[in-house]
């Protein structure tokens, strides 16, 4: 089918090309010209704005955001309110939050557009492996899109799926994350107690490479992790700085706000802030009460 | 080879399966003559006695233990140190501690025997699929067992690796279960917060098996969750009650001992323990406090 | 000097007696006709509406509002924002979220009224030994009410403080709070671990009586301990369950804002939503998966 | 009463000096003659060596050892043990593992000697304050020692007992750590809430000293908290270093071993661990994976 992609980044270009590949026509709109040029030597027609994007499909029309969540995400769906006609379909596959999600498919319902909430898993492994979809929406526009997401997930009838209504899809992928985030941290863990156990020397790839195979920790994040460990099994010029993109926050409070005791995930978001925190002033603190009531030495700065 | 499997319990069995299967001579040793009976029909020799089995072996003779861990295995080493030769090798494939493996090694190189340690993962999945071998060693004697363990292993050159010495396996295979805990955690807690989500009413299998295919968090425990969400979505008859097999005491307290904070993998540990207090003294006393404070009400039993 | 206080439950009413017993002059209000005739019986003024109350106060009056944060503190500020005069003070003594008190803060002064968050800690023995007052506000009307908050602290000069803007006292509470939640677990945990050391038959009451005096964890949150263990030392007919306010929520959530991690205030409130959750779907999910990979038995409901 | 001091460091010269000024006579003992020399100018005897000091002690002797808990305690005790008399008591009063206290207190009633365990709580502050004594050991030697106890601790009658036998002293005392290193932690995190809360500009001085009066977080720890604070509100030139002495570690395992789930004590350790850790192999893993599944940046170090 013909759709509209906004959005020409990592993910919105491989999926864009996912879909090309999977016969798909597309018509992709990014402020960078130098993305949109890129992705015409893929096959896909580009068009350099909103507008011109919108009338370059027919309708009702089928429209794809990928773009940053928060206020990209926002205006882009205020401008489309504008040009979007009734009857056409609105997606967001990018990480927004579930409860923006539900009130924009409000705002659209009003106007008898559809808006249709795709979480998004794969990452840049997406193009070659496909796309793990899980879908918000209203049954008949979730329907009309069957063709697109049979050519995103990794096949057919696999990896992708209609889980509620708008919303849903979002907030699935929010868990998702959450769950990431616990994994991630489970692993790294783990091969830091390998790593720090010097009598044994152990070589941590080849320990990965063990696990990838009939072992309970066997993933696709540990196969990543193999290849990690591969490349630079010291870590060598990596600082000890790990991000995070906010899904992992929204898994924490909706947790607690469902009174769901979600330990692991929680602490795993926390070892992400105290990552970047080298200048704790909770440790100064509490090197500084060690001094006051037992004359422990502090060590200086 | 010829080997001599020592337990005939769910994994025992299943690897002499495994390994007959692989061409291998087998025989077989368990205190219950109805386990005997049984792998006999699959094909393997059985004695009655360890002193049996051992002399059913041709010398240098490989003997492998798949017993509980603790005082089964150490009376286990303990006959068999006076029934075996120098040159001997007796492998230990259950879960002990890796101190018990460096010292039980220790004893055994004084008298001119060897010992192997193999960290075995895959469950009772693993005579159909192969199982993830973490050995610990002197390079002969693991050397020699080279068929054994391309035999196990979900393939000849993959899933098994020989990681250090003597105790190296049973480490390895250590924090192999504190990862496991962790990454079980990550999955309970996210599946927990879908679920205490009504207001979509999501299909707790139908998420798992869209995440099998292309998502960021797919594994083989992700595969397993989603079999039993299959079975039981509610999780209906199965008490709140999480058992532990000591690995992961272990993982925590060696982490501690190097050092390491793991806090997700501790988190997961404490979450079992909690599993299985119902009657939480440390809650019963906070809600005495708050209400000796503020006079909040107490929750009669 | 006089002051109006709307609220009579356990912690306005208490404060307006202190307040009384100060010297102070006090017109209190409560839809609750017993609540007023009790706090008439001590001395106090009442009204039987919010409009009687501010029509009984001399200009420039100040009010204190010592009611539920949420809806009841938001309707309140409401009514009397059409009944109270530019000039006037009105004073926010619960355990208002501080957004929602500089939110109100700027929607006073837009009607030359000034708005004072004074977060205040004390619980039931506030009465007799004083509040510790956390007090957020412009300086002068937080200067004009020093009389009361010399009164209302355990001494003129000691235990009170203008920590800052709207919305400072509330936030400094807020924190308060959370820091209150992890001392509570910290003291729940370790003499759950005493109870538990059965092998030393612990009086847990006598080893709180030793530790209140001399010892590195004494407090007052210990000498309540101390109570309650006096009382019921066996916690028998107490049930597990405990309950939270929001404010530890709101320190959980804020120290996520901040990029600050407190694992130890978060642990403490996963603590209490986990003291609920009798029938974790978590646990139960971890139990079938622990039979789905190693056939383990579930225990059954 | 008569009683040798073994160990004139910070702790054991300072409880010798409270005992004498409580009318005790001390024979003190270190192998630094400047802490002997600074003793006897407060008015203790000393002796150069342990012989010297069990010769100068009428029977039966009472022996109190203030040395580093671990090697130095063990061989002592092995020293004394062949020094001693039966009938005579050796006490423990440093912060000894329970289970070597047990074990020692079994040695030495082989030998018709009483072992009293100690655990001391109380810093630099116990020789103006008093100490907290909690006191493990057979009735009758205990008994013997109690003016000991009533001179040490802040009051004749507050702040010691007898919790148990052999052992109990230390096992409560090695809990009290436990708990300490929570509060501690919780009073840090909240701390640094408060002083990342930039728009309000707190006086975190001056909002622990409104806490130390009336509010439900007073407590010592806090009071020390203050004076940290009015020192060094920054905490500028401090390390976020915390050490850590061995007694939490021992309380977390104590947990695990009961079953015992203590997340926010667990928590508290961990965390110092992790202040000591400025390049987690962890991190720099998830940073690395990170980038193997989403292309995300890695920092450079």
């Amino acid at each position: 089918m013909k759709l509209g992609m906004i959005g020409l980044g990592r993910m919105g270009a491989n999926m864009a090309r996912r879909l090309i590949q999977g016969g798909h026509s597309i018509v992709g709109f990014d402020p960078d010209p130098d993305a949109r040029k890129a992705l015409e030597s893929d096959g896909a027609q580009t068009a350099d704005s909103l507008k011109a994007l919108v009338e370059s499909l027919p309708g009702p029309r089928n429209v794809w955001m990928m773009v940053p969540a928060g206020d990209i995400t926002e205006s882009t769906v205020g401008d489309l309110l504008a040009l979007l006609d009734s009857g056409d379909t609105l997606i967001d596959g990018g990480n927004s939050n579930y409860k923006d999600t539900v009130r924009r498919a409000k705002s659209l319902a009003e106007h008898d557009m559809h808006y249709v909430d795709c979480g998004t898993s794969g990452g840049v492994w997406g193009l070659a492996e496909g796309y793990s979809l899980m879908i918000g929406g209203e049954p008949a526009p979730v329907e009309a899109l069957r063709p697109v997401f049979e050519t995103l997930a990794p096949a057919t009838d696999q990896g992708w799926g209609h889980v509620g209504p708008p919303g849903a899809g979002h907030f699935t992928k929010m868990v998702h994350n959450g769950i990431e985030y616990g994994m991630m941290q489970a692993y790294a863990e783990g091969f830091a107690i390998l790593q720090h156990k010097q009598e044994f020397s152990l070589d941590l790839h080849q320990v990965a490479e063990i696990w990838r195979n009939g072992s309970v920790v066997r993933s696709w994040l540990l196969d990543l992790t193999a290849r990690a460990l591969d490349e630079n099994p010291t870590m060598d010029g990596i600082a000890p700085w790990v991000d995070d993109s906010g899904e992992g926050r929204w898994t924490v409070a909706e947790a607690i706000d469902l009174d769901v005791s979600a330990p692991v995930i929680t602490l795993a978001l926390l070892e992400r802030l105290r990552s970047r925190d080298n200048d704790s002033y909770s440790d100064k603190l509490l090197a500084a009460m060690r001094n006051q009531f037992g004359g422990h030495a502090i060590k200086k700065e």
